[in-house]
């Protein structure tokens, strides 16, 4: 899915980030992130929820269109065995948000990197005041990736597509451990470029992903293919975006609204894709829906930025959460 | 639920129509109108499909809050049976509208008139197909009807509130035989009024039913308590109705926009009310979304009247009614 315009501009190279590397929320994005750092030479430690038995014992397998292999990296069961780390990535779903300060506690002190490759808008700041402290958020790079990846079984990930992250500083431009931690990623053949603005790159995301996700489950189980097909689903999914384009506007982002365009004939490629909320709710999982758009549609509502496909998207998708989760 | 004002205009006495009577699509609403007319001494002819056998050993059985009673009155299983009627009231759901010729055929000639008290638009257009001719359309009543009732049984309905219409002739002005016919309904204790327009009488009872049947369907058994519960359903629903209002213009037809403000208020005081779309979509039975909000929409799109949040409803619910439908 060639959503995302890639610049290739000729970076100059740095030193890959060194040190302790802490995973935590090992699912199928940190699990994969961190077993590629991990095979790459890289000191990753796994922080593990239901799979950790299964790592414990045969490690994690990872079956990639790019190669499949097989690791037996250290995994805990605890964030207080980790310890503390030097760079800590965040997996987990922005709906486990409430937990971070029981974890980063433990594995996090204020020399420690934070690298959320969390979706939507708001889990900086969630990690800002988990990590609390005056400087906190200046700990803070942020990410979005790329990445079609699957928990297929215990310690079981299938990485079926991309891979790539557009990375940015939480605050202010980046900085040589900015670069460092790119270099990191790109050591382990994952492409990271650097982002000017994460909240531009938070929001170009969004574009897609408030439509696709939010349809999805809103219209039970409708993949991109079904959208599309669809004459008043299609054109809400492409008003949904114009919504978003404007509602950047209330963090001072401009996206250029080709945008729309742009993502629209692209979706056409992608065949019957299934979003990660759409797998969320089928599996009977809560929906990242305040990240995805919640948040967004607060921070438009609060600048008297017009989203009323987005407000409806948010109702309708806030009733069905509430209903398929067990009271 | 007082969501319609209504006038009290004194009124001419007029005689009630006389003649022969149908009753096509017996079901809570044909049901209830034809057994008060029936037990007001009127010559009424029902047709039914699954109750037949037990109205024609048992009669009907009308639970109402105006006082129960029960009646035998004729019933037939087929159109062709019943024969001529001098008018014909058509009670049957619009996704049935396709078998209309085959019925009308039977019970309609050029000097029968039609009422048709249908939901939504697009009715007395498919009534005037059906029956053909030129002039077929200066045939047709059309009438809003305000009644909560349900069918509890074979051959039992319930009557739980209201019962009015408000009715018109679907070309031109009101005639004698308009005023007889609302005089008719008048002698079986049905309130009736005349509407100066029935565009105007179905625009404005759309201005309800589209938020409420189709947010309560989008947003999986909302009732209209849990839609006016939720801040974001609740402001769509306002939404939906300021869209309605605007997309009356395509009609020509101008409602006043404090309808907006009376129907969400009027709302609340109705309690956790179910509609009939959601009744439909619970037990498995197409919805009737072409003319509740099918239609209204392209009208709207024809005259370029904006209408986002209509068309991400249909786009849903589309997609819902399909979903529900045994392939």
């Amino acid at each position: 899915m060639k959503l995302f315009k890639r610049e290739d501009k000729a970076e100059p190279t740095h030193e890959p980030f060194r040190g302790r590397i802490g995973i935590i929320g090992a699912g199928a994005l940190g699990a994969f992130y961190g077993a590629r750092l991990s095979r790459a030479g890289h000191d990753v430690h796994f922080l593990m929820r239901r799979d950790y038995e299964a790592v414990q014992a045969d490690g994690l397998h990872i079956k990639s269109f790019e190669g499949d292999f097989h690791i037996n990296p250290p995994v805990y069961a605890s964030a207080e065995e980790i310890g503390r780390c030097d760079l800590v990535i965040i997996g987990l779903k922005s709906t486990d948000n409430a937990v971070l300060q029981s974890l980063l506690e433990y594995v996090a002190d204020d020399k420690t990197l934070i690298l959320t490759l969390q979706n939507g808008l708001g889990n900086e700041e969630a990690i800002a005041s988990a990590l609390g402290g005056e400087s906190a958020a200046s700990q803070i790079l942020g990410g979005t990736a790329f990445l079609c990846s699957n928990r297929i079984g215990p310690g079981k990930i299938h990485h079926s597509d991309h891979g790539w992250i557009r990375m940015a500083e939480f605050q202010g431009e980046a900085q040589p451990r900015t670069h460092a931690v790119a270099a990191l990623f790109k050591s382990a053949g994952i492409r990271c470029e650097l982002a000017d603005s994460l909240l531009h790159a938070r929001w170009e995301k969004l574009v897609w992903n408030i439509p696709f996700n939010g349809l999805g489950v809103a219209a039970r189980g409708a993949d991109t293919e079904t959208v599309l097909s669809s004459e008043p689903l299609s054109a809400t999914a492409r008003g949904l975006m114009e919504e978003v384009v404007a509602a950047a506007k209330a963090d001072r982002v401009t996206l250029n609204p080709e945008i729309v365009k742009r993502m629209m004939n692209n979706t056409k490629t992608m065949g019957a894709y299934k979003t990660s909320m759409q797998v969320d709710y089928e599996a009977g999982r809560p929906l990242e829906l305040e990240a995805i758009i919640g948040e967004p549609l607060r921070r438009a509502q609060k600048a008297a930025i017009p989203t009323p496909r987005m407000e409806m998207l948010y109702g309708i998708l806030l009733r069905l959460n509430e209903l398929s989760r067990p009271a």
